[in-house]
């Protein structure tokens, strides 16, 4: 079950095209990068769309990040999926035996090391279903309290003041009426907010970017891969 | 929340390009065909691979698969994605306001009506993982007995008496080993041993594609639609 | 496993006395009839109470329900029982091996392919918890967003205008509150109200009748049958 | 919310016609009889079939066991339903304010504290599935390691010897096959083999009308009582 | 699996070391005792914290409770753990044959005999999620309507009036704001507010000392035990 | 919610007081050491038993345990409590605000984000019942494959042949009768067998003691912490 790694870089795809969310991206990644030696590379998918609102549009940039990923395969130490809801993360895992891990899951299972029961805080209220759907594939629907979007149009978002009024808004609604322990970003690129979010609902809140590459460091280093198709055909 | 139904054809994709799959989808819909007006008419995926075997394979349609859809909304009261797994359905939600129904959910629907605890007979045992996040996000792991492939190699599956003896192997395991009180048929295209092996297994054995096409025929019928994310703009 | 269907109608029983009840299910199966050439017959049942709102009303239809049935047993390609809580559904299924459909069952399972969490309108708050039992029973309760009642009495009831006011509020408490995609209806009869009640709250609009009916129609086309005592003993 | 208990016994009702089964519960009432001074009486519904083996036969007997008791009821502290399935439990919780309680329920709540995952000895195969939906209602799914038949039929039950053997290896299966590590007898009136059962298996075993009256003596001791119809009404 | 009592009282021991608190459970015992002939003696564990508010403060009284019990084990007949949150239980049914309850397993147990949905009224909000872990173990979830603290400080609570009245205030948000339809107090020595909290809130209350206890007394009753480490090891 | 992280060293406690495990931890640490700057002391608590094979056991540790952690807390960056069960775990948590993470948690949280059903290889059967309550609080029993126990007694443990053979069966029953697709070892101390295990199982195989101190290593880095009673207080 080696993952044979011989690449040297963990990469973090967003598959979207907002290089803005890229760079927030990688600013989140510097409490890591003092701590390892690996080299943690943040890239921008050019044919995601400028961003994933939908089901369609997660479905629509797994093959164009399948290809970009495989491409990168041989220097490759491990990938992150940095777009929540992981379009692609169990495709990309049947693709190579490298460590894929995907944001939201991540951010899920570091939040369950947290927390008893997490609060999600999403932007817009479709994704809340798609969500569901994958709280439900995780399994993990009892350690819920909730989801509940922002719900701030693209022009808002971009006036930080008042997203993050907004998200503390939120926080504190899943805190005191639905019970949360631990909040997580239902986003990614907006790792500048969680200090903020933390001091003011008094909760730890997961970046899930932050979570991903943590648990891929960790999987990197103590050689865990996934059971790919190939493992499968070659029994 | 009309779904402004003004197509005539009800639409089942075959998602692989094996003519020979789109064909036995087309035989299993002589009982339906008795009793509706509406014409249901059987299309292959022509950019589909010959088979759908792995998560990166399912995702790899949807783009084309969607393309293929709203190619005929116009002239379409509803859609079937007959593909086990159903790669697409929610992207095609979020995408037409027609009826769109996928042959693994609607089998599993079905089968809650037929029986305590569903038996899924797959082909490969790669599949099962990717039908266990299926029936989590559904929420129905409650009444899953199993789900057990038969691991049969193309080759194999060419050989009918062969695939059958296996099927009904696999029905008796699943009825007797794990309590299963209804049977579904992982994968589209084989409904021509569905009679013996209701026979041979005494239970009830839901044909997927039957499933869907039969449910799809009653929410056109009675004009339902999923809210779809232009609703959600809208508000 | 062939129902052995010789019968050419499709029964819908009211298992209550009201012959109201019964003309507004009557009605709601008019866009089912346009596309069936099977004749649908709705009957009242003369020994039902007025209304069923207790356990013990339930469960009290049940022999006379049975009863009526079998009676009906050689015209009949297939039954649905009527009232939100299936009463006797079992129990039929146990005695005939026509398809019965339960209106709560149906409503559930056609929900489940329209959003990924339902809310029920329920009429009275002592429904609630029979209603919890019920969907734990079938396994779905991470797919429930909430049971609301509407909390009104008879001559509110009658009052249309006012219950369809009260219908638009509970259903805008479920979707904003409790996060419902899809609405059940959790009474019979009240199929007028469907087309304001889904423009008002945005959400499809699931009337528990229709649904039976539909899935009715499906599986009498197919030839499915639940697998009934009678199979088990001749094994 | 006071059960104005006034009646002084308990009454233990089996709903089917055998007296050699309300005889066996009898029997199982010693141990308690020893520390209670409430008389403990078991009797027999002389309108019940002579076995429960099927919904319908559950359903059927719902009406004359509400008559029965509800005309006990002036002397009655509390009822407990000794069918395991507890056909009419909700029913006669809404038509009473005495503490009613039901074999399978307080079996599985004994269960429940004397082991992490119980095992189920039933009579026949088609109890199983209405054990599932019953134990689904119950939301107590994850406690149960499986539910297994004895499969014998009326002429090898009166056979003791042939019956505890095929006990004992049906718990032997849920012990080591299925991980149980407490038993519940699917039936009444079998106290006889409770003892044997357990030093053969290693494990506890309820059986199931001691379980009920044992709850039914605490609930009437500290006046307990389920929320009724009346009591909804009344607010 | 007899559990060889020969002892022949019921030790209930109150885990923290204020005496007003065993005092409380005390009182609560008065109808059980009327009803049987087997003496049940409150103690006080000298070694405890005034309170148990942390999972420190409850993990850390198991050792000497653990030795209390034993100490007395030759004259019990069985023991309660008499802490919300039930402290030691599984050490202590490894250490003895003798029936050992918790009174939050018990409290739950009862409930879900008494209603559908059960809500606790917690004293402080860091208990919450140390609660969710044990509903979550018990595999109880989908019976959990609510979970809310009082709130209420140490001087606060010492005020009678005030205490009432907010837990008739948090017993009408989980009736009315989450769906409980039984209550269970998550704390022992207040059962002198049970009466008025079931009037003012009109659903019956589980005062769960009392609920331990008369599980404990059929137990004890019927001879039934735990499995143990020792059953395990002689095998 | 920082941390306030000025300690240097990571410490891996092993609760039992057998320096031949904590020798295995020592040794699992390798891998991880060569990805971080930051020191990794394994440490045995000596007031442990010499193992820990009953809940008794686990509970009895957890006093001496907290004394040893706090006693080294101003030179701690964070904690590892490596015993499969995580003995006072979140009594830990309560005491520090520095990361804690339990080995049995963290291999949950590790397997599964490596495969959809996990499955546990435990040494003794008594543990397994310990286990479920675990995983049940933890909310993931949708994704357990099974738990099975070695049965080995401690003279054949301390045969590496005889136990990495009885490792293997137990592996492939998880993998092929009971749908694992990731295995867990459920002790600590074991890393030596994991590279035969996975290549003999063809399944990745999560070492508990790894994977909590690599979850350990980024909630470090990331400065996260549980939320602790004092920050309740705090508010």
């Amino acid at each position: 079950m080696s993952n044979g790694t011989s690449g040297q870089t963990l990469y973090v795809i967003n598959p979207n095209s907002s290089t803005k969310v890229t760079e927030g991206i990688d600013a989140a990644m510097a409490p890591l990068r003092q701590n390892t030696s690996l080299p943690i590379v943040c890239r921008t998918l050019a044919e995601g769309p400028p961003g994933i609102e939908s089901q369609r549009d997660a479905d629509g940039v797994i093959a164009p990040l399948l290809a970009h990923c495989l491409a990168l395969e041989n220097s490759a130490a491990g990938f992150v999926v940095a777009c929540f809801g992981d379009p692609g993360l169990h495709a990309l895992r049947d693709a190579t035996r490298k460590p894929v891990l995907g944001i939201a899951e991540s951010a899920v299972l570091t939040a369950m090391s947290l927390g008893q029961r997490f609060g999600v805080i999403s932007i817009l209220s479709p994704s809340v279903p798609r969500h569901m759907r994958y709280f439900g594939a995780m399994g993990v629907m009892n350690r819920l309290a909730g989801d509940l979007p922002l719900g701030l149009g693209v022009a808002e978002l971009s006036d930080e003041t008042r997203t993050l009024t907004r998200m503390v808004e939120v926080g504190h609604t899943l805190r005191y009426g639905h019970g949360a322990d631990v909040l997580i970003m239902g986003c990614a690129g907006m790792a500048r907010y969680r200090d903020t979010l933390e001091k003011e609902t008094g909760l730890p809140v997961v970046e899930p970017s932050q979570a991903a590459a943590a648990m891929a460091l960790g999987q990197i280093a103590l050689g865990w891969a996934h059971r790919s198709g190939q493992d499968e055909e070659a029994r």
